[in-house]
């Protein structure tokens, strides 16, 4: 247990405040010319503005400066666990992703289709890149596949990528790529690090010897590969470790699933901002705990569509009067990275944060943006340390020490 | 031993320069009313503004962000030693708290006089609160309880509350406590969790036993329970680290007691700011660090007294004349943590700091507030890191590395 985490468990106490985590994934961002104005400081944003009035601001760092995340580690930040305590391997956040419910005795695994010659060498890593239905029919074919002892899974992602699951008993996760990242050499022989592991290596060599002969004419796509070979790792629960009964809204499979890693309560969400609302008044007298996900300040980003990303936030700032009306004693806003469309990717720049409550030392700021959050009275903080921020400023943490 | 002390060892030097750490316990406030003034920010405060245009400012974390602490693990963390790695027990916090001098052979007991009924069940866990003079007449009673190869000493603190000490060779501190929290049963037994602990644990026993046979007839205080048994932690001696011949001047026993936890040597500071000071000038010559201690803009900020903070600040800021013409190279003016009047407790908000020397490279602050160490050269920093800064800005630090 880490130490944020030690502290949580013995200092938490419940007063029934409710707090609302507001992440608007991506959502720092960066001028598209020196001097310039972020997507945030060009938003017309009155309502978060308002919040950054009345609360305190900073910038949120992910994990370290200058490191880039994922979704995965993102959150696991933003949920309070270390990002490189608990590392989330690719397999199992692909199952995530496509909304698997993962068990703890399960191995999940990222598959890619592939082509392979007469001589069963690699000719294409990703089968010509199929389309989505011919690898959806060909993952229908797959899921037939019998081992003795396990289940076996078969689901598509998109195109030539896929994800197998293997549940059962005694299973590891630690088991090399089968991918050789090359062509012309056949696929690699899975090789387990441990006995478990082994155990599921065999698995593995099982399921693609079975793979190949009911694929045998189904060129381009005749075998697959694997990658990001994992199990679930162990993860205190959130209830446990804050004292918190959580909920998550998100629309987005990956990060339901991201909120199921510590075991939050997944609601269900909809397909919009307006149908997570209602879902969060509705269950607003159930929890005490609330992660809304926003995932269009990153989708937009990562489309290096700066409009695009202003239009969002302008979005979720009209959002923001719905959360604010049900009275929660803190409400956060912040996002698991940044992504500026001038990358038109995830960058390492610290994440604007706000932090609302009655108990807040407020700051200079006078609006949601990269410039007032320099220099904001959080300062430039770990994203770890947000949820030990979030239960202060809701009066749920006892004194450190006499 | 921890990075920092591990640093300290190698890279100090003796440049006969002179650190003054003016601690204004629980300096950090809040405004009222959010946009308004904080206690500090509201005090006439000319010389310690004057500092904070000479000096740098910044904001000190006692812990983690987020984390309220105590008295005890906010001074650890100002004398550079890390809060969490130090545990210091409730037993030895109060016994420093009534100026007993522990030893490293020493297990100190908080105790609470009780009631017990006539089936041995406790009826009331603070014996009705009884009148400090009962309680002092009842430890004097208990102060002659003789076991085997054990000093014993039992001094009272206020009203039920008490003291126990056991001195003697091969004691341990790993023993619950047996105050069961509740009415209608029977004390817990004391259970030792390790070999040292399971002698302490029958010594209790033995102790609880006689006791019991004492206060017979003192009903409602006819028992006790007892709390937070715990030893001194080993912890290394500031002089040692630091290579500073350092010096308390405190007027409070608990800030006396938790000076002697780090070796300080603790000098008889009398009553009041101007005895503190009269003591600063007369040991100036004797020692290169000095700690000195002022308790009441805690103790205002715990009452809620607003205006009696605001009062004592510039009460303080009086007395810092008498500190600046001594010429000491450092002179760094913070607090153990935050206590704001609106909350009448400790609070987690960092805490306004400020370090002036010659070799400061001074920022925009011209006040010593709040809102101005935000914006701090110092930006907001872990108070365990405060003594690197101190030696830094007083030339004892050798470089690291070549």
């Amino acid at each position: 247990m880490t130490r944020v985490h030690d502290l949580t468990c013995r200092l938490q106490k419940d007063n029934g405040s409710k707090i609302v985590l507001l992440v608007a994934d991506g959502v720092g961002g960066l001028p598209l010319d020196p001097g310039g104005k972020t997507e945030l400081e060009t938003a017309n944003t009155p309502n978060l503005d308002a919040l950054a009035t009345d609360g305190v601001t900073g910038g949120s760092i992910p994990v370290l400066p200058g490191i880039t995340v994922g979704s995965g580690p993102g959150h696991l930040g933003l949920f309070g666990y270390d990002p490189l305590e608990y590392d989330i391997g690719r397999g199992v956040l692909e199952a995530l992703g496509i909304d698997f419910d993962l068990g703890p005795d399960d191995v999940a695994i990222r598959g890619n289709f592939c082509t392979i010659d007469t001589d069963g060498n690699i000719s294409d890593r990703r089968a010509g890149r199929i389309a989505s239905e011919i690898g959806e029919s060909l993952c229908q074919k797959l899921d037939a596949i019998e081992i003795p002892d396990v289940e076996v899974f078969v689901r598509p992602v998109k195109e030539y990528r896929l994800v197998i699951v293997f549940r059962g008993k005694g299973l590891g996760g630690r088991v090399n790529d089968t991918d050789p990242q090359n062509t012309g050499v056949p696929p690699l022989e899975p090789v387990g690090q441990d006995d478990p592991s082994r155990r599921t290596a065999g698995i593995c060599s099982e399921f693609l010897r079975q793979a190949g002969e009911i694929l045998a004419d189904d060129a381009p796509a005749n075998l697959l590969t694997m990658r990001g070979i994992a199990m679930l790792p162990q993860i205190p629960r959130f209830e446990d470790v804050y004292g918190l009964n959580p909920a998550a809204i998100a629309v987005y499979p990956m990060y339901r699933g991201l909120a199921r890693l510590v075991h939050m309560n997944v609601l269900d969400a909809g397909a919009t901002l307006e149908t997570q609302m209602d879902r969060l008044e509705a269950a607003w007298d159930d929890h005490d705990f609330f992660f809304v996900h926003f995932k269009y300040t990153d989708s937009t980003g990562e489309d290096g569509d700066f409009d695009g990303k202003v239009t969002r936030i302008e979005q979720l700032d009209a959002a923001v009067p719905r959360i604010t009306a049900l009275g929660p004693e803190v409400l956060i806003v912040t996002g698991d990275h940044s992504t500026p469309s001038k990358m038109k990717s995830h960058s390492w720049h610290p994440v604007p944060t706000l932090i609302t409550s009655n108990l807040c030392r407020t700051d200079a700021a006078t609006s949601y943006g990269e410039a007032e959050c320099v220099t904001g009275g959080l300062g430039q903080f770990q994203a770890q340390h947000l949820m030990l921020l979030a239960l202060a400023h809701a009066g749920r943490l006892e004194k450190y020490g006499a």
